[in-house]
């Protein structure tokens, strides 16, 4: 699945709130949210046995308790009371703001969010992934990108201003407020919802208009206003995540962890990320779609290990697996009550402020309890940290988490579960692509939808298939070009035989996770369409076959990836590769490959990262070729300056459509690589499927001849 | 010529007041250098006719004054009492400081300095040319790069303690400063020496010791003490650069300034760097050698033009050349006089401390003045940035000099001037290749001094040659492994048939600069030597044949030339690709090619930069294939996100040893591309030359044949 990139850079960058983990250690100071898919429109929800399975849209947005996109007057009436409401609790002496303002995000920065946290949504009736509102006592503005702009204009009410971010000239929610209210306003929000470098920042930007920041953590207003139509929180139970597959055990990540805080000096972490801590403690979720997490907080310290979370989806035997690993359990809720006078460490980038600002508190009110010990006692026990806190600062080390990177790097279980979960899904797309060639060529009419339900049926069939691991991007010929776009059985195309078709898809299986997406033409495709598949299946090429010493930050292999396309003039707006988690989440951190940003984190051995150039020719046709990659150590010939060289190996095998290759246009080595790739496609699928799938499979693993240049 | 890159890059950058200006708009905040060449092994001094001739080193040494490096003991002897002679000057009660920083630097963070401001390297008898000397009450130490180690051991006397910067413990001179002086000491600089940026980072980091840094204006203490036997200060006449060179006047070019000045609401701009100068008025000096520039400051403001020069370079025809732009002429030492009231455009990475610090004065001064003039004046007079310096700060704006950028861009003229000189450059090549060739196949001995010597005789012939553009890297077998290798008379090896020979030069001609480097073997390159020569020249093709789309930066595409090298786990240690100016420095910002930097300017059409890619086996060879570019706007089929797509123009038309290049390795399109360049310069070069050279450019010049992947 292709990330955002260049249409999201530049203003929502600087609306920088709505930023997920702000790259601190990153050069460009552009703070950047992973990819943001819609979550509405044909997402999955949950069958009676605890099996997740396909919902339409509309089906969702029902149980939802959400409008429809196409009753655009319900969502009018309804937006005009819930604005009132809202105000009204503006001038509450216990609340007192000027102005509110409501993000997307839940307390730990996730991608994919439970429906209970959806309150931008509720607000203002907008239901696309990314948006931030903002209510003053006379003004409502909404803020989303390029992708959504349509989609809002239908769904915000007439009071909703929309602001079009990366347009010219339109103000970051900062500047707005700073340009409608009047100063020494005060602002509010939910620190829950806020990461703390976020706060901070939001906090400088209002301040040059002398507004101040007011963190209500008492409560969410939205939520006070949602009442009793709110849905419950989730309360699906969690489960343990097999050994066989996670590779280390809970308390060997525990002592790790441990490690770390010893050798930074620090006597305790709060860990907020939920796929850090369904890594850390080898467990699983299913509280939002997409990402098998749970909704919950870790702290450990230098002796215990407390999770926050509702115990009622805590099952016998995922308790007795935590106190075997020495974990305490407390209510999700409890999380402000456990800073101590304890040095903390702190990923500020994902950490939200309410913790952060409880923890100054609880640093204050150890500060007093030592001061009323007296003179002695103080002396005594005076340390530089405990000077930090009595100065009234946070006894605190900011730094990236150093779960993030032992996540990212896999180890040999998980290597093995993603390598097996890829050739399970594998077989699911030939049947898949087989069986759509065939209803294609006999005319049967398929809606986009339609075939991404179908997809879901053969992923289902295949072992320890748990749910999509994103909404599927089904796009026939122009919405192709669409980059996130998601087909809505109202208005979606069918899938014919006179242009391309562009399908990203992927799955949660119990030992992996996958993403690919794939790019045919059932009929004749043009010899533009098929230059350009050409030229981004050599940038694919040229990426995969990239070799690289240790150290190299990913920023520097995205140009392999576009060189091919920019050569004719041709270049596209997303990055090229995304970290994936290992039955985790398919977007993760901390590596990625896009020149745009500069990360500067080293591809290392055992990351997964995605390869998937792409051309997308506005109106007419889109193309995208995704692999996941492992990265790996190689051995060669000559080490230069005694450091280890890494390169891919290829996780994904699905044969890309040769109709769409002009092979005059590949280099020898090129046709090489398309071969042996088709080549190792048979050897490794064709086992696991049979009949007309295995006959499919054999006819589109053939090899393709060269051709002079 | 290569760019010093990862070896300066981890201790130098530390010590940061040795950086040439620190690149505050880059990301990676590593302060660096430009690559610094070696400035006394048989440079170039000036001949009866004001025609720079080749000097040996040996003789060059002794009109400096400067002891020869094998004469150790002179130098012990010396260093000793010049020690002796700083050390009283610090107890002076107008001095009165504990420590002492001679960095290698002028006042304008030249490349190549003038003799007279050799102090360093007087001072501690170590003649490399990068380095900086601390001289405490009780200590003396010099630091230097992994390049200079040997030969920083033999040139100091025992008084001194050898810094081996980048090695691991040795500390910068900061931190030493921190470690050997007893807390609150006083650290002298000369401040003419230091840019501003480079003195504040200095002051920041000595003052967590709660040292004080004194900037010394009154004197130079190393000047002090070398007295009557100091070189004089450059006196030889500046020229007129001719319009059909320039391209535009300097009446153009100031209104450029002017209308940059006014669109940042500034005053009058300080511009300091040699060649920056050099460039706005179209003149030309021979102030120190490689760069044809001559030392000056100039201050630009809404309606003047004021020159700081040595009137006694400024011949007649240069006096009335600037007379008609509307210049005036100060004395060189006058700069600190000038600041006045104004708002100021200071570029902080380039603009000396001592500048800086006279202009804060100036402001104080001003206001007290105001002050004076009593309440009502200072009321009406009170604009905002008079507030600013009324509250004592500089009245200035930080920004890089806006003359950085349209120097690199050329013009037309410029273009066309390095395109000549580039041909003229070839011819003479061609001319000495074939010399050389000739020699080395009759046995005859020839020392790598003795053949830079003899191609200048070559480059001498050509019209409009003035000097070399930097001291020639002249490396046979082992000694071309030495990225910067100098070879002295003493010491050099001779060139010979069993290895390869490294030639990287460069020449100043009237119209252009040139920089070439070319590796050849003059009888049977082992398998080893070319599979690796093969590997620089894919680099080198894939750079070559780059096509990007406008705004990209130049560290995108370092990759290209790498990525050959990296898959069989090879690597060199510089930068791809530097910045070269017209008929100025051969080295120039802002842009460059190197992910190391991972420097954010963007390539833009006009600029030029070099291609080198390299390969350096320790202790047996070295390679290194490098032209110089033209950036230009490419018409393309497609232009995607309607914006310009860039690629290059080769400057450089001398053959690339056919005998080295295994075809086996390189693709047919590699193929075409080398036949296809040795195509261009056989119809370029072969009409500029005749006999033997023009048979030997005719058999350098024959395509390869195709072989089989």
């Amino acid at each position: 699945m292709a990330m955002e990139a260049a249409r999201l850079s530049s203003s929502l960058a600087a609306a920088a709130f709505l930023a997920r983990r702000p790259p601190r250690a990153y050069p460009i100071s552009l703070s950047r949210r992973l990819p943001l898919l819609r979550l509405f429109a044909s997402a999955s929800g949950s069958g009676g046995d605890g099996r997740v399975v396909a919902l339409s849209s509309d089906e969702l947005r029902k149980r939802r308790g959400l409008s429809s996109p196409s009753a655009a007057t319900d969502s009018v009436s309804g937006g005009d009371e819930k604005l009132r409401s809202l105000r009204r609790l503006f001038s509450r002496p216990d609340i007192a703001i000027d102005a509110y303002i409501v993000p997307s995000q839940d307390a730990h920065q996730s991608e994919f969010i439970a429906e209970c946290f959806m309150r931008r949504a509720y607000l203002t009736g907008f239901t696309g992934s990314a948006g931030t509102a903002v209510v003053t006592k006379d003004k409502a503005a909404l803020w989303t990108d390029g992708r959504y702009f349509l989609q809002a204009e239908k769904e915000l009410s007439h009071e909703w201003t929309l602001m079009r971010s990366g347009n010219h000239g339109v103000p970051t929610t900062s500047e707005w407020l700073n340009d409608v209210l009047p100063s020494g306003g005060r602002v509010g929000i939910d620190p829950f919802l806020f990461s703390f470098d976020a706060a901070e920042e939001l906090k400088n930007a209002i301040l040059t208009k002398n507004h101040e920041l007011v963190l209500i953590r008492s409560m969410n207003l939205i939520d006070e206003i949602w009442g009793d139509s709110r849905p419950e929180p989730p309360k699906r139970p969690t489960r343990v995540h097999d050994i066989k597959y996670a590779g280390i055990d809970v308390t060997s990540k525990l002592s790790f962890v441990r490690s770390q805080l010893a050798e930074n000096g620090c006597d305790a972490m709060v860990i907020s990320m939920l796929d850090e801590v369904a890594w850390l403690l080898n467990m699983r979720g299913s509280d939002v779609p997409h990402s098998p997490v749970f909704y919950s907080y870790l702290i450990v310290d230098v002796s215990t290990a407390t999770l926050f979370v509702d115990s009622n989806k805590v099952p016998e035997d995922v308790l007795e697996h935590l106190e075997k690993a020495g974990l305490k359990l407390k209510p999700y809720e409890a999380i402000l009550l456990a800073a101590k006078g304890v040095k903390l460490w702190l990923d500020s980038s994902s950490v939200n402020a309410a913790i952060v600002s409880a923890f100054k508190s609880s640093c204050d009110a150890y500060k007093e309890s030592k001061g009323k010990a007296g003179r002695r006692v103080e002396e005594k026990d005076k340390t530089p940290d405990d000077t930090a806190s009595l100065n009234g600062e946070l006894n605190a080390m900011f730094q990236a988490s150093p779960v993030t990177l032992a996540k990212a790097t896999k180890n040999e279980a998980e290597v093995e579960g993603m390598k097996n979960s890829h050739l399970r899904d594998a077989a699911a797309l030939a049947e898949f692509w087989c069986w759509l060639e065939e209803e294609v060529c006999k005319n049967v009419s398929l809606t986009e939808v339609q075939v991404a339900e179908k997809l879901l049926e053969f992923r289902q069939n295949q072992e320890g298939f748990i749910e999509t691991s994103f909404d599927t991007i089904s796009g026939y010929g122009a919405n192709g070009a669409i980059i996130h776009y998601r087909p809505t059985p109202e208005s979606c195309s069918s899938v014919g035989s006179d242009n391309l078709f562009l399908l990203d898809s992927g799955a949660q299986y119990i030992d992996g996770t996958t993403d690919i997406t794939r790019t045919v033409h059932f009929g004749e495709p043009s010899a533009r369409q098929k230059e350009c598949f050409t030229r981004v299946l050599q940038g694919h090429i040229a990426l995969d076959q990239a070799v690289f010493p240790e150290r190299t930050p990913g920023f520097v292999l995205d140009v392999l990836a576009r060189s091919s396309l920019w050569k004719i003039g041709l270049d596209y707006r997303h990055g090229t590769g995304h970290g994936v988690g290992a039955a985790l989440n398919v977007h993760e951190g901390p590596q990625s490959i896009s020149y745009r940003y500069g990360h500067l984190t080293a591809l290392q051995k055992g990351m997964i990262v995605s390869n998937e150039p792409g051309y997308y020719e506005d109106n007419s046709f889109g193309i995208r070729i995704e692999n996941l990659l492992l990265i790996k150590e190689l051995s060669l010939a000559n080490s230069f300056g005694g450091i280890p060289y890494l390169g891919f190996e290829k996780l994904t095998f699905v044969p890309i459509q040769s109709k769409l290759i002009d092979p005059s246009l590949l280099s020898f080595s090129e046709i090489d690589w398309v071969n042996e790739y088709h080549e190792q496609v048979w050897e490794k699928v064709s086992p696991l499927v049979s009949g007309d799938a295995r006959d499919w499979l054999w006819k589109n693993t053939r090899p393709i001849l060269y051709k002079t240049q």
